[in-house]
């Protein structure tokens, strides 16, 4: 356990805070449930949005951005919309402040707005708005427009990154001509989505639909990626809906079709959020702190030179600065602590920030023609000669990419269970016990019940299911889906 | 003139909206005031904030994400500041929407807050509030952090890009130990705006401080970047301001000195925002549409091939794709137009688009072994040995970047005068004839009259300023100062 960090087995969410403080990725805002990002998490969060970013790029989607103010009536043109939106709405009422005698600086009564405005919670209503005016006919289709953008949802209880009430996310909303061209969008995302979370933040996901009471509100089907925390809870990751027309009809969004008929558009929507960086902390991060996989670190390779004076300093420089250079070359993100601190307060400080990996000099090391590598994930320490070191980075970044992905599926994988008995299935989820894989009927009604009797949710209908010859865990009727259930985040 | 755009000498105001409208930079959003920036105008958006993000990194800055709302008590806090911003204020009063019978959806009057918060019109009061924690001593500066956010400010007459509720900006907030260091921070943003403006975006700017009157609130000093749009108005195109310790004092932010001495921090902050689109809009465009400077040109290159069946496409395709890999490998932004509308209405449309370089591909230029490359800026059209392409794009590329800045800062010099006469100036300001170049004498009471009989304000007290046995343009005392007049946006 590292100083000031609360241990995981203790208190899991007190080591979850203790970490994100401690290593400098967030802090809290001054207005209840506001998050600030500091630095060194907004350089992982960039990482992350510049390779979703690419990778939506090069699938056929361009950016754009649409206001953060969405007329109140707006709201409620699609049913479920209004309904899954409306408790957690930032509205925006007045447009001025004003000098009173007494009270100080007070809201300009005169400046009431005539409609109230709402702080985006989401963005389709305002992007349906202008799609009714841009699309006209098939030719204006498909249109593949994401942004990325702050949204609203005023919390009552929020957790850094998890959960607050401004979040930065991005979300994609396209228009297309069929159901069945929607539908390949939203997977396509989906897969997007795995191959995000999976190949570069490391993290194991299943992906498959979400029951009716877990979906979107205003979508006919939501798709997700769900991950499990190391404290063997679920965590949504991220979500891509097939909304079918229902946006097209609440704005009255039609086309001409190439066969000259009048038909409402198809539509999708998806996002993943800073959320993410909350997944990267509670699926990697041990008692020390973070392990960040190479591919998002901020900073891959962290030297720590160790010196008594600033002729050591010069000598160290002499000896590493062409090192150095070479791996920047190599597109190796490296950075120097030269601060007058203690050795030992950089290891530390590195580790709980999970740099994967350390470099440390000394005169000793120069004398060897070597340098002392360390490795964050697994504590490993070695000695490498000097000429091989720009050579093995790039392996051992790999290493510790892979080994982390395994790691994580290995702990989901040991911590999901398949069970066919509901007394069973309360045993793992009253002990915090993971994953249950079960059959389920099918009806919102048992999602409910079991919901009520355990806290538990379905996470996801898997992609891979087989609910042939199972049964529902709860009525014992004969299973429509099999499903993950779990507590979540 | 091109079909559906207003003339620029008839009507630049229209000019300017018909050039944003219909080369698909931006449309209205349903809230008063608010603006859609569409793929085109975003993706000249994220050319620019690309440069400039480089440009901050490569000189130590880093970026990190503060909230959207701040305490309404925060703002008022430093005296200028709150002066500057009160009456353009979003103010959020309300967290919660309900159902009511008759009115249908309302805001739910239980859920006001206790304490308004307000809309980042900027950040200055919420980041120094989070400074206050972070910063304790001069090992903890400078703190060099940047956000790329949006902010409101409730503007009743707007304008797409220059004038909106909402924008988009980059504001820098620095923290330092020195009155020195602080400046000159200030100092190198304003030479990073110049360099973003002048070799980038192509616009010529003058470069020099603000008088008291037009200075940011709560800021000591104002530095700012100033163009001449083509209807020779002024355009202040990014500001960065030495804030003194105003805002340590506000959120009493202190810092222990090298000399164990406790201290207010010095602090520095500067932004450039959408508005910069609206200026290369208007440095550049001519009555055809938009003319991009190719360095931020979402498409440096437009093909379009012109064929009557789909056999011809293949012939096109085959004989010049090897080119397009080859460009594109180069690095050059490259959009091929194989849409099956008639070549002039692409050309047309790529005209108003502004597109830099147009490449035109039929059978008969393959027979010729070339191809038909057209320049925006000036219109030549010639033809081209196809094996000379490669070499020539890039070349063609950087002349027409030249020749833009070259046109505009010729411009801009020939409607530029030096005046002694105030009757001189008025003829000029009346007639919009230009910038006035002329000696004030530093009262902020000449610079009011001014404005109040002309219109116009002092844009620039500029650096290269030679004040000596000048005087007053409208007192005929002493000049303080040389400074340039005009009527601005």
């Amino acid at each position: 356990m590292s100083k000031g960090i609360t241990s995981q087995s203790e208190n899991y969410a007190a080591w979850y805070t203790d970490v994100v403080v401690k290593a400098g990725l967030a802090d809290y805002g001054p207005v209840k449930g506001t998050m600030v990002i500091k630095p060194y998490g907004f350089a992982l969060w960039e990482l992350i949005k510049d390779t979703f970013d690419k990778m939506i790029k090069d699938t056929g989607h361009v950016n754009a951005y649409f206001p953060l103010f969405i007329p109140k009536s707006f709201l409620a043109k699609e049913a479920d919309h209004i309904e899954g939106f409306a408790k957690e709405c930032a509205v925006v009422t007045h447009t001025r402040l004003m000098s009173d005698e007494n009270k100080g600086i007070i809201v300009d009564p005169d400046s009431r707005l005539d409609e109230e405005v709402i702080v985006r919670p989401t963005s389709e209503t305002v992007i349906w708005s202008m799609y009714k005016k841009w699309i006209q006919s098939y030719r204006d289709l498909p249109l593949l427009i994401n942004q990325w953008a702050n949204v609203v949802r005023w919390e009552m209880r929020t957790r850094l990154f998890l959960r607050t009430t401004e979040f930065l996310w991005q979300e994609g909303h396209t228009a297309h001509e069929s159901s069945e061209e929607a539908e390949k969008e939203t997977l396509l995302i989906l897969e997007l989505y795995r191959k995000l979370a999976e190949d570069y933040l490391a993290m194991p996901v299943l992906t498959g639909l979400k029951s009716e009471s877990e979906k979107f509100a205003g979508a006919d089907e939501t798709y997700c990626i769900e991950a499990m925390m190391k404290d063997k809870r679920a965590l949504q990751a991220g979500t891509s809906h097939n909304l079918g027309q229902n946006f097209a009809k609440a704005f009255d969004v039609t086309f001409q079709s190439k066969d000259n008929k009048e038909e409402f558009v198809y539509a999708t929507s998806w996002g993943v959020s800073t959320r993410l960086v909350g997944g990267v902390i509670m699926t990697h991060g041990d008692e020390k702190g973070l392990r960040l996989p190479p591919k998002i670190a901020p900073y891959q390779v962290v030297l720590i030179p160790i010196f008594k004076n600033e002729d050591e300093i010069n000598i160290i420089k002499d000896y590493i600065d062409p090192i150095l250079k070479e791996l920047r070359e190599n597109h190796i993100r490296v950075h120097e602590d030269w601060r007058k601190e203690s050795p030992g307060f950089k290891f530390n400080e590195w580790e709980v920030k999970g740099a994967p990996l350390r470099l440390e000099i000394g005169l000793r090391d120069i004398k060897n023609n070597s340098i002392m590598i360390a490795r964050r994930d697994t504590g490993e320490k070695k000695e490498i000669s000097k000429n091989k070191l720009v050579k093995q980075i790039p392996e051992l970044l790999e290493k510790i990419q892979s080994s982390l992905f395994n790691q994580a599926l290995k702990f989901r994988n040991k911590n999901t269970h398949t069970v066919t008995s509901y007394d069973e299935f309360k045993e793992i989820i009253e002990n915090n016990d993971g994953f249950v894989r079960c059959g389920w009927d099918g009806d919102s009604k048992t999602e409910e019940a079991i919901k009520n009797e355990t806290k538990a949710t379905i996470r996801v209908i898997l992609f891979d299911e087989k609910p042939k010859n199972r049964v529902c865990i709860f009525t014992g009727r004969p299973a429509k889906h099999e499903v993950i259930f779990a507590k979540a985040y």
